[in-house]
């Protein structure tokens, strides 16, 4: 067994799933508990699960401390949850707290899309970049901004809220918000923005994403019109986050990855048609640890 | 004479007019010259016109180092100024070196825009804040942004454009961008909104900010609506800024001054109306060193 002093614990606390993971400081898992979230309990089921497996871990594996990676809202530097949507129940959670006192070890608390940029910046392609921005392109649509290599907090120790952001006047609702930046640019915007494009074809029962990329894959342009629509909203984002922030690298999450390169290539160019020229410098990536990054994400956020 | 080791030197350059005070760390100004910029020369004899009036006033009060606030793109962590839009020919100008040999003091360039924040956060209501926000709301739309008090660069030093990002798919051109930020936010944009929305009655002639406001003071329910598109585009960019940065304020530069506290208010509503909701904490106020502040802003940085 490896000295218990280099080991870390990490927890990704997904809507769907979520799992548990030992890990070394170099990035490498050497345990690994994955559950279904079962997120429509609410969060003491779920702590509970997170606990259990935790412990289970531990016996075998004692880590020096915890990180956990879970979607905002949440007020990241004390560790508490703020009603994420995708986490009924979760209000004002004092998951830092609770965790500590369960498990006996310090625990910190990241916001899940500035973990995975913690996790690029440690281990992947742009590790050590100083100022990089991962965007979750899943789901949802978040980011993670890391300026001078540390996770950026806002007032009240706040994640960042990108999606939450006016793209246009009208448009998909999401985040609560019509014309959100998460309804143009998430994965769940896809099949609204369908829905409205072609209201014969997709009006009454909206496609998915993986249907829009077959029906594209076999030369439908209406299909590829959809998906070249949310991949130049996340082009249009990226610009606007670079006229801003001028960061080195902006990575791609979750759609970068089922998409492929197409997607990644008219996000590219969309932001190279609307970035400041002096912004055109910033790469646009698809996130270099794959499969990897979720479990990488959590690990990271325990490191000292 | 005050102890020359307390004393500072700020240059503020701008498009219209220049000026070069003497300060101290407290704010004071004690001496101050101003000058019309004559932009259209180019560089060399508005460095000529500003070595001169620095040395007059260094000749009486030795100073221990120089700041100085000009309009970006520029690369603020070595003083180069990137060809900024309303200092035609200041193309990767070395102002920072070319004042230091000039002078024989250290000199600090920074963003105008970064350089009001740092002075608000030195000396104004907010003093101590570690996020702020400041809006320029002039003729052009920058933003300085002020992160653990420091102001923030970005890659290769680089001066925040947010004026230059997207604020819809058309609009007013300006920064070269049909739509941009700048376009519906900054003073210059206004007469072109007038125009767009009633081109009968100002297509031809758009109209000045002043004509504007003295119409609108009179009862002109056409000229309030352009000012409230204004000042709502405003209160939306700041929404967006919130979201993403959570500061802790976002200050309103010259417009808020020149058009009060209806202009303000119209801002703060909208900024609450689309802001998350915690978010909505950001206070949105008016920059509060008035017509100090662009003495003070060139001071500041001039400041170890």
């Amino acid at each position: 067994m490896p000295n218990s002093q280099t080991l870390y614990l990490g927890l990704d606390i997904g809507g769907t799933k979520s799992a548990a993971i030992i890990g070394t400081p170099e990035g490498q898992v050497l345990a690994r508990r994955e559950w279904p979230s079962g997120s429509s309990r609410g969060p003491e089921p779920m702590l509970a699960d997170l606990i259990a497996a935790a412990r289970e871990l531990l016996r075998e594996f004692p880590a020096k401390a915890a990180g956990v990676s879970i979607g905002g809202p949440l007020d990241a530097a004390r560790g508490i949850v703020l009603s994420p949507p995708h986490l009924p129940g979760w209000d004002a959670f004092p998951l830092r707290e609770r965790l500590e006192e369960a498990l006996q070890l310090p625990v910190a608390v990241e916001h899940d899309a500035a973990a995975c940029a913690l996790a690029e910046a440690a281990w992947g392609t742009f590790a050590g970049t100083s100022r990089l921005i991962y965007l979750t392109c899943g789901t949802g649509f978040g980011a993670g901004i890391l300026l001078d290599g540390k996770a950026y907090r806002g007032a009240g120790g706040h994640s960042v809220e990108l999606g939450h952001g006016r793209f246009a006047e009208e448009g998909p609702e999401l985040f609560g918000k019509r014309g959100s930046i998460e309804g143009y640019c998430a994965g769940a915007g896809i099949p609204l923005l369908a829905a409205a494009k072609y209201p014969q074809r997709w009006g009454a029962k909206p496609p998915t994403v993986a249907e829009l990329a077959a029906l594209a894959r076999q030369g439908d342009t209406e299909a590829a019109s959809i998906l070249e629509w949310n991949a130049r909203s996340v082009g249009q984002v990226a610009a606007n986050l670079a006229d801003l922030l001028f960061p080195e690298v902006i990575l791609l999450g979750s759609m970068a990855r089922h998409l492929g390169a197409g997607w990644v290539g008219t996000v590219r160019a969309k932001f190279l048609e609307e970035a400041h020229p002096h912004a055109r410098n910033c790469k646009i990536e698809p996130a270099s640890l794959g499969e990897r990054l979720q479990d990488l994400s959590a690990l990271v956020v325990a490191l000292p």
